[in-house]
């Protein structure tokens, strides 16, 4: 099975494309889409949306996964980032996949084996899990594969984030 | 010119329609666009999206206004906010419009004179500057075409939020 990671940013969204096949991984391809912070928010939506849907288009996946980012205190900044979730979970759903969501203590675990791990310990576990990436690839991108591991671990199969808060 | 006012929200989404000519203010159309909120999140904000998509290209409006709902402390609410903001805010943008975004203080006192109005004056404001509409219209209808008006009123030329906000 094909599975789309992304790692939702307004600036900077990571996306990150894997195969399944039993318990193999293989790496298939990886990228950020960013926008430009002195443009309109519409437009900054527009691009996000633009670039995601070129990838999903060009991969094609089964199935997709997106990092439930923290929430912190700040309601604002928690807005901001619902914009960009939002396009990152539209995207595949308007291809008809499933967009599974989850926390980034679970994408740590499942990379780690700690949800506590710091973000040089899961990039190194998707370089040794998926061989022959790009070392120089974004953090973001790392983190979208990461999610997309995380994905893969639980069979693809776990529901969205909107179903399990209620 | 003829401008679309979105008032977002995750479960109820409402949209309205004016044309303008110089001063000369006319009701085109209203609604709302709901989401089931037993359905996943990412499945709601394609509902949200295909809904809005369609009230766009039935009336074609040349400019798009939304309403910058009130942020309150809670970061929860601000990120699902801020998913239904970002599909009210990307779909006339992939229309190519400019969409400016208006506090609702500025709504209330485009309509009524006062930011501190009600949502009765204001609904009675827009009521009597639309003659004809429906009485029975949802409150988020109201709200919707009262975010029009208010961008009628400045002219449809506001910069959008981003820019403001910087």
């Amino acid at each position: 099975m094909r599975i789309i990671g992304i790692d939702p940013g307004l600036r900077i969204t990571g996306w990150g494309i894997i195969d399944t096949e039993g318990s193999r991984l293989t790496h298939v391809g990886h990228g950020v889409v960013t926008s430009d912070d002195k443009a309109a928010l519409s437009d900054r939506l527009r691009t996000l949306y633009d670039g995601l849907y070129e990838v999903v288009e060009r991969y094609q996946p089964a199935g997709a996964a997106v990092e439930q980012t923290f929430v912190n205190a700040n309601a604002m900044s928690a807005l901001k980032l619902g914009h960009a979730r939002a396009v990152a979970l539209l995207v595949p759903a308007q291809s008809g996949l499933v967009v599974a969501e989850y926390e980034p203590s679970l994408v740590k675990k499942a990379l780690t084996g700690s949800g506590r791990a710091d973000k040089a310990q899961v990039a190194a576990m998707v370089a040794r899990l998926l061989p022959g990436i790009d070392r120089d690839a974004r953090a973001d991108a790392y983190d979208a594969l990461a999610v997309a591991i995380c994905h893969a671990h639980h069979g693809g199969t776990r529901a969205g984030w909107t179903a399990r808060a209620r």
